[in-house]
């Protein structure tokens, strides 16, 4: 699965690709079936591998198929019982409903995509780190508004990037483990409840399964859609933060200012010679596209109706995956676009020094002011380096 | 191409598919060839079929190559000029840049979109006339604010979506001939200037480049995307229209009210019985998605800056496409929902009925106030719905 | 009426304040009154001048008593009936509904925003056209993916805005006259009927109330919110254009860069001698929040239902009033911003040469592939603009 | 303040109102000029009570000055400056910079929206849960994507409403100290250094900033803006789960379905009689705003570039001041529907009974394929409302 119109899409690679998603939800059927036999609800025979069973080949008559019942499970439950027989056939899907394989499968490709963001995170926080170790002291003409303000230090800039990160590795660490959905056909657990003949027995069923998975145990959600909303908002959250270092990087590798430059810059089709910020240029892309899908995640929730809801549930499979890979994209491409960044620190001085009268200006008016001795005109950015890094050796700390 | 996770995506086909893409960039290539032969500016033998070189298979490494520039017309360069050589390939894409290319293929794939919807939606017209005029004096409960209101008809109700779907075709119809871009590396036709040796003859290139793709002559517009937004707004207008059915449907559908229902429902994994509205929903779910869409082609426009923006140009792309895919998708479901759609006149009388009440207390009411013989309680509806049936049928002499 | 966290909120002055929907929807009972007395339906003493009844003063008490019904016109009418008597007390209202009157109201104030957009555009036009004649063959660094790509003309950028605000102008032409909205309780014109004891001569009453307000006729359309959108399209589709040339300005006045520069700069509270670029900035913030605002009118458009929608409906009004005071706001910003633009050609020079190195090897390329005489490497910069100038000078003619 | 196009919107009162706003950067000042005298940098002279001085009257004058400098705080010193003298005049903003009083601002604003926020949610969790035990085993028909699917409770039902509610008030309690800004012209305490002589002793008046209006200590964040988007991602998703509850009411309260009714339902202008579901309505209409606005601030928070914003920063504060009492006026109109609920058991019995027959076929199917005794067809809705309580019952404990 990639993206011609996406570039960079592929670094997403399988990550809540139809055949990823696919096999979730093979995984979700499989796993259920071990749990109504380790539960002794159904024999030991019941226990199979359906993951086999089914291929990414598949993909495209489970696509077909969803229309029919607006989901791809009833598909894919077809194609099982195509393939298996006996115990196995007889107990598949047994007290789960649709939205339970769809939206545990969600969970699990959604897990996919936020393990490598927080793998890319912290690789981010370890590079930024470093320069702002590097240039801490490194003079910069600090703007506001477009125009010269006042010297601040490359590492200054950096740390401002690195809280931004940090702010993005907080929201990722907050989620908690992604719940599974096994409430059954009205989220009463009624058929658990019936096959294990007790309704704790029944609860009990949705925690083996989160077990099995990985996920967190939950009473059903089926119209409840925070988890969603709130991993659309920590996402965007992130393209946001690589968004602000983008634009800071492209805005600085305009010849005229120079000061920043991406390490491997992209020529053009007539114009082989540029050196286009193009990573700045897509992850740009990426913040300018991010929010309006986690709006519509909210929008789908707030529509929520009934036990299972008319049209909002439908719309956040798709919206999730798009926000996902478009995520895992743009943090891969932030990572590659902070290891590879080139500072002009002469550049950086000499726009400094070009902007001196007006910053003469501004300290005149301060001395007249307060008559003091001044200790460093960049006041305390070396303070403020430090406390960013206290926070991001603490994130490594933990993350690691 | 399709979407395990938006059911019904295969209705739309190939439609803005990476293959169709793919396509209509070469096609671009090639038809420029043809239009620097034409001109007399390449030999002859420049003259070639590109179409045959790349197919559907070169999707994904072009996908892989596009990261690198930004774009995908560097990679299908380097693609073509691997399987091509002698004069083909060296008046290959000279004079051209790679958003021309882009751009322009954009709006091929565009157009076949726009096709689909056109179509669509002269049948959707055509079903809802049928239906104004087999049920013009049916009665049916008027609703506001979900309450019982006052008696209408079943035509009244049809002939308001029917008005919806003609706003939709009339926003449609009103989308100019989809422009060629063709302004070379800077928006100002240097190298073609150059090729030609005249201005004016450089800006007959875009000229003949347009006639060749059945496209609009236009100057460049890299930078001037209201072609774009206008598209995305024309389609989420027609999202809103089949939305406002969709949710007319769906709400009708629930079996304590049960005036309408869709044909064929859908069952599910659990319960085959059910009779669930999934069109309606489906619908639903597109009306949800697609106004954030069209709002970030609208951001991704304001973002525009110099002479190609950085970032705002490649937030486009696949948004488009998306959108479109949805509208095409969402523009079939509606109008197979309402070719099956089931009228239960018979409990749209009784709901109506019970209403009474309500509606003989207003009768009263305005009685009082003054007093005359009643015509009919559904007021003008049949002279509205006259009205209605008058813009479709000029609206189906113009379209057909 | 201002906004004190949207600075520039006051060149909207009294457009589609508070103050002036009161008036508008006090507008529409009177012209009503008027209509039922022209028809023969009122007697002449039930015509009177209700507009001076009603007070600015009195919109916080009417808006506290719209929550009760979900509308502010019930409210209306109680303090009408409180201040007037007689003929006008007993026919207010009759036949109307109160989204009726919202709805025509806001086409009121509508109207009004649309014509100080209006306005603002003709302007803009005419500075456009002498900015492109001044500088038509003034060279300047053209500029792709943020890297120095091709000279262009001054007059070629600004001929670019200028397409970009005609594509704005010509959305706001396109627009039909706005209609009025006269349904009744279930937009039946059920009462409307009764009273004139005929279906037309009921939608008669609608044309009427038209021509008194100067809209346009119109069956209603209480649940087809197209003219909403579209509106809410359109302006939004006019900021996407100001918020072009604004980045294009803010990035421009980058002392680096220098090449424009507001009339008349903004300096800060702790540093008075900054001239920063302040309408761009603000101009900018426009456009980053309008697509919002737009795509929540298509949001509640397709949420629309029954007769009278459960939410979206309401979801409308103050969206569109935001949206139509922003847009307003940032017409006139950008208006005074072109008027007082500077244009530092010696820096623009200054720019170009200072990347002649990368523009020689391009030209270099270009003359190994193509022996001619260079006519002038700014290529069809000039005819370019002469197409823009004929659009502008048709847009002129027309729009006055 | 009221907003005539928002009814309900005198419910947020002052919060975040321009009087409140205007209020709270002189508060900032105010509480600037004592951390001055506190740190010994000022004479004790310097402390004055400058919240007298200005008035929601000035707010007027404000707005329109703020748009020559693109924000309000210079023109609150210059009103503030020909009102006082001497010490105060002198050492008035001295080491602030105008972002760090309109972003403190911000702070003290939106605290006031957030407690506003919280105690409503935890009324409407006390309301809940006394709901969901009143009707603990009443039952109701799950409806699932319109039609029927199961029996549940409404217990069960008003559990799922009060999980949305505790995900609701989890995000608003996991939100921490709202911060404070302090960081001077270009974020580097440059200015606060120089007065202080030492950097750690500028980072710590930022820190007694913070303590004496109640906020917590920070490092400058001008450009990394999570701090705004969280909240707003917090604030909409208390929307969402408003808006889901609002509309399972309105839906079940079209009396068709009739199980659920507002406690004081609207009538209409022309049929006072109708029991609208007003305040439904108009918390669906929030939940249909809301995304949008958050995504706006989104998109701001990705457009930061440089030491201050050229317009991301700009948009955030009438986006977040719109969305903070658009939040807590639904806030208010939840708890409000919430405590008048009305529930018709009978009804909700009778259309169970209804849909028996299908319920019948469900059970059927099961039957056959498991031969058990069953224990309740209302599955484990008991065990699962327990849970929910006992979460209600750690936040209450919590939160009071």
């Amino acid at each position: 699965m990639t993206d011609l119109l996406w570039p960079g899409d592929h670094r997403a690679g399988h990550t809540f690709s139809d055949a990823a998603y696919l096999t979730a939800m093979v995984r979700v059927e499989n796993a259920w079936l071990g749990v109504l036999v380790d539960a002794g609800i159904a024999p030991a025979s019941a226990r199979t591998d359906l993951t086999a069973t089914i291929s990414a080949a598949d993909a495209d008559a489970v696509a077909v198929a969803a229309e029919a019942t607006g989901n791809p499970v009833p598909g894919v439950l077809e194609l099982l019982r195509d393939r298996i027989s006996g115990e196995p056939a007889r107990w598949l899907h047994r007290g789960l409903t649709s939205q339970d394989v769809v939206d545990t499968a969600l969970m699990l490709c959604l897990r996919d995509a936020l393990d490598r963001v927080r793998g890319e995170l912290v690789t981010q926080v370890r590079t930024l780190v470093a320069l702002a170790d590097t240039y801490r002291d490194t003079p910069i003409l600090a703007r506001t508004l477009t125009q010269p303000a006042l010297p601040t230090t490359v590492g200054m800039k950096v740390a401002n990037w690195l809280a931004g990160i940090l702010d993005s590795a907080d929201a990722v660490a907050a989620l908690p483990v992604l719940p599974v959905q096994a409430g059954g056909a009205a989220g009463t657990l009624a058929a658990a409840t019936e096959l294990t003949g007790s309704p704790t027995d029944a609860i009990a069923l949705s925690g083996r399964l989160a077990a099995a998975l990985g996920l967190a145990d939950s009473p059903p959600w089926h119209t409840t859609r925070s988890v969603i909303t709130r991993a659309g908002d920590t996402l965007v959250t992130c393209c946001d933060a690589w968004g602000h270092i983008a634009t800071d990087i492209a805005t600085s590798s305009r010849p005229e200012i120079g000061e920043l430059a991406e390490g491997r810059g992209g020529g053009s089709s007539t114009m082989p010679h540029k050196n286009n910020p193009v990573l700045s240029i897509l992850i740009r892309r990426t913040a300018l596209a991010a929010p309006s899908l986690a709006a519509t995640l909210h929008t789908a929730s707030a529509a929520s109706v009934d036990e299972r809801s008319d049209g909002g549930w439908h719309t956040e499979w798709a919206t999730l995956r798009t926000l996902s890979r478009h995520t895992v994209t743009a943090a891969a491409q932030t990572t590659e676009l902070l290891a590879g960044l080139v500072i002009d620190t002469d550049r950086a001085a000499a726009n400094l020094a070009a902007a001196g009268d007006l910053l003469g200006e501004q300290r005149a008016m301060t001395e007249l002011a307060e008559r003091r001795a001044l200790p460093d005109y960049t006041g305390a950015t070396g303070h403020l380096i430090d406390a960013v890094r206290r926070r991001a050796h603490h994130h490594l700390t933990e993350a690691t």
